[in-house]
C-alpha cells in the first residue's frame, strides 16, 4: 500500500533502552529507571477525587473545542500567581497535552515547506512533528557556554518562518533568564518570524523561577502541559496561550483536528491546580534527587554536565570516553543495572557523546541508582 | 503575527445554531436538541467503575504509543465477534478518538499537496483536517440513487492519492453493502490509491449489519472510535486497524504526535467493550427514536430523506421549499423550539437545500421535538 515520505520520522532510540531494560527485568534483574522522563507519582489526590465525583454526575460528552470555561479561567489565573501577568482567559486554549499544542501551533503558523528553527539538543518530537506536518526543522547547534540554548545571532538568516525555544529545556534542564529570553523574543519579532515557547517544565525549578515568554510579549505562542509539575502525563492534558488575533483560527482547527481535549482530564486538571501541597511535595522530592545527583554523579565519572536549572534531567558530556553513547548506555544497563538515555535522540549530530539522566522517580530509587553507578565506575 | 493559509479552515455552521439555541435557553425558552451528534448517555457503568478502581491503584502515566496491549487484544477480538474476521492485535492502534486516527492516517499515507477523494455530503472535518495537513480534498458529489455514497466510477481519474468512505455515513446514515463497499475497495486497489474506511458508527444499525472494509481486504486503513456505539465521546478514545507493513510507521508517528491516547480513557474503553447490556439498551433507544422520526417527520413536511440504515441521523432534502437551510434552521429554532443542523456543513455545494436531524437523545425528547415540528408545520 502507498505511504508518505513525511511520515518517515526517526525512531526513538530510548525505546531500545526501554526494551532492553524490560528484557533484563524479565530475566529477574533489578533495573533502576533513569531513562524515563515522567514522574512516578499519580495525578494529585484532589484531581482523582474530583473525577470520581464527576463520573457519577456528568455524562462527560464533548466539551467546547477551546476547553471548559472554568479551566481556562483557572489557567489564566495561574499567570497572575506565577508570573504576575494579567491574562485574558479568552486567549487560553485547553489541549490534549502539549503534543496537541504543537500540532495546532505549527498548523496555524506555518505552511508546508516552511522552515522552523529548533535547538540541538532538544526534545526529539519537535523535529519529528515538524517533519510529519510537511515542515522543515532547522537544527541549531547550541553550545555549552550558551547553556545549550539558541542565541539571537542564530536567527540572523533569511530562511526561517519561526523558532521554538524551551526553558527549562529537555534534555539539559537549562533555563533562560529574562534578558536572554527577551533577546530571542525580540530577535524573532524583528525578523517577523513566529516565536513558540515550550514551557512544559515550568514550576519544576530549583533557583530562579522560570520566565514565561508572556512576560515579554503578547505576540507569542506559549505551550504548556499538566504532565510534569502537575504529574498528569498519561492524562494528555495541557494548554496554549495564543495572541488574541489567533484565537478564532485555533478554535476552528481544534474543532476539526481534536474536537476537544479529554473531558475527564479537564475536570481532573482543574482540581489539580489547587493541589499545591502535594505538588510542592513532589517538587521537594525532585530537589532532593537533584542534590543527590549533583553530589554523586561526578564520583561515578559524569562530571561534565549542563547547568541543571529546572526539569528533572542531567545532561552529561561523555565524549571524552571515546565510546558511542548507545553502546555506553547498553553497557551501563547490562553491567550496572541502571537505564539511561543516549543523547542521540536529542542531538543527532553530537549525541553519540552525551547521556541524559532523569531523576523523576523516588529518592530511594535515585540513591540506589547512584550507588550502582559509583560501584560500576570503580570496577 | 504571521499565520498559515492551510490553517484557515471553515467554521462549523452548526456552532451558530448551538449558540442561537443557548441564547434561546438563556431567555427561558425550552429547546429540543436535534442538532447534536452525540449520545446523551454517559460511558457504560462498567467503564466508569473500572476507572474508579484504577484511580486508586495505578499512577496512569504514559502508555506505549500503540495502546495498552489488553485493549488492543480486546479490539482485535471484536472483529471476530462482529465480522467473523481473524485480526492480529499487532495491527490495532489505539488512538485519541477517530480525530487522532485521521491525523495519523493522512500523515502516514499522503505527502503535502496530494489529493484525497471524499463524498459530499460528509463529515466536515474530513475536508478541514485534509486542508490543515496541506492536502487537497477532492469533493465528490454523490447522488440519492447511490445512497449519497461515492461509486467506483468516481475514482476513474488520475489525480487521486486516496479515498475515504464512511458507512454508516454522517449526515445521511446510509450504509454500503458488501458488494458496493467491495467494489470501491477494489477500484482503489486497482488504481494504487489508499483506501480509508471510517467505521465510527458501526454497531448502530437497524437492519443489515455494517460491513467492515477488513472483511474485504487487509490493505486498507480502518478508523473507529468508542464515541458512538460505546457512548464515550468526551473520552477521546478510538482505534485504527492498519496494514501490517504500516504498523511501525504509525507507531513512530504516534510516539511523536500524541505520545499515547489518554490512559484513563483506555482503561474505561476496555471495560466498556464488555458492557453489552447497557450498550444494547442505548441501541434500543435509538431504534425507538428512529421509528418515531420515520413515522412523524413526513407529517411535519420532511418526507424526502436518505435511507437511514445506521447512525442516529436523518438527512432531509428541503430544496423544494426555496428557503436557504441556514435561514430555515434559524426559523425552526425560533418558531418551533427545535435545534437542527443546516446541510451546509456537510455539503458546501448543495447543503443550502438540506437539513440533518439527530435522534441521539432520549425518546421523550425526540417525541416532544416531533410534536413541536408537526405543530409548527401546521401553522
Amino acid at each position: 500500500m502507498r505511504s508518505s515520505t513525511r511520515g518517515e520520522v526517526d525512531p526513538f532510540i530510548v525505546m531500545d533502552v526501554m526494551e532492553a531494560a524490560r528484557a533484563e527485568e524479565a530475566r529477574g534483574r533489578s533495573v533502576i529507571h533513569m531513562e524515563v522522563g515522567q514522574p512516578g507519582t499519580p495525578a494529585p489526590e484532589a484531581a482523582r477525587r474530583a473525577l470520581t465525583r464527576a463520573l457519577g454526575a456528568d455524562p462527560l460528552g464533548y466539551t467546547v473545542a477551546l476547553g471548559l470555561p472554568a479551566l481556562r479561567a483557572r489557567i489564566a489565573r495561574l499567570y497572575g500567581e506565577w508570573y504576575d501577568v494579567d491574562l485574558d482567559p479568552g486567549r487560553v486554549v485547553v489541549t490534549a497535552g502539549s503534543s496537541a499544542g504543537f500540532l495546532l501551533a505549527f498548523t496555524a503558523l506555518f505552511d508546508a515547506g516552511e522552515r522552523v528553527a529548533i535547538g540541538d539538543p532538544g526534545y526529539p518530537s519537535y523535529r519529528n512533528i515538524l517533519k510529519s506536518l510537511g515542515l522543515v526543522p532547522v537544527r541549531i547547534e547550541t553550545s555549552a557556554q550558551n547553556r545549550y540554548q539558541p542565541v539571537p545571532a542564530d536567527l540572523d538568516r533569511d530562511d526561517l518562518a519561526g523558532v521554538l525555544i524551551a526553558s527549562p529545556a529537555n534534555p539539559t534542564g537549562t533555563m533562560l533568564d529574562k534578558a536572554a529570553l527577551g533577546a530571542l523574543v525580540g530577535a524573532a519579532a524583528e525578523r517577523g518570524i513566529a516565536f513558540v515557547s515550550d514551557e512544559i517544565y515550568h514550576g519544576i525549578q530549583y533557583g530562579a523561577r522560570a520566565v514565561s515568554a508572556l512576560e515579554l510579549s503578547d505576540e507569542v505562542y506559549v505551550i504548556n502541559s499538566f504532565s510534569k509539575y502537575f504529574s498528569m502525563t498519561g492524562w494528555r492534558i495541557g494548554w496554549m496561550v495564543v495572541p488574541e488575533a489567533h484565537v478564532r483560527k485555533i478554535e476552528r482547527l481544534a474543532q476539526n483536528m481534536f474536537i476537544c481535549a479529554p473531558h475527564a482530564s479537564q475536570i481532573a486538571a482543574l482540581a489539580a491546580m489547587d493541589a499545591g501541597g502535594e505538588l510542592e511535595a513532589n517538587l521537594a522530592t525532585y530537589r532532593a534527587n537533584r542534590a543527590l545527583m549533583l553530589a554523586e554523579l561526578p564520583g561515578a565519572g559524569f562530571d561534565r554536565i549542563a547547568p541543571p536549572d529546572g526539569a528533572f534531567y542531567i545532561y552529561a558530556d561523555v565524549s571524552g570516553r571515546g565510546e558511542d553513547s548507545r553502546a555506553l548506555c547498553a553497557r551501563i544497563l547490562r553491567e550496572a543495572g541502571v537505564a539511561v538515555t543516549p543523547g542521540l535522540d536529542f542531538d543527532p549530530g553530537r549525541g553519540a557523546g552525551t547521556l541524559r539522566f532523569s531523576y523523576a522517580r523516588s529518592t530511594a530509587d535515585i540513591a540506589e541508582g547512584l550507588r550502582r553507578l559509583r560501584a560500576w565506575s570503580g570496577r
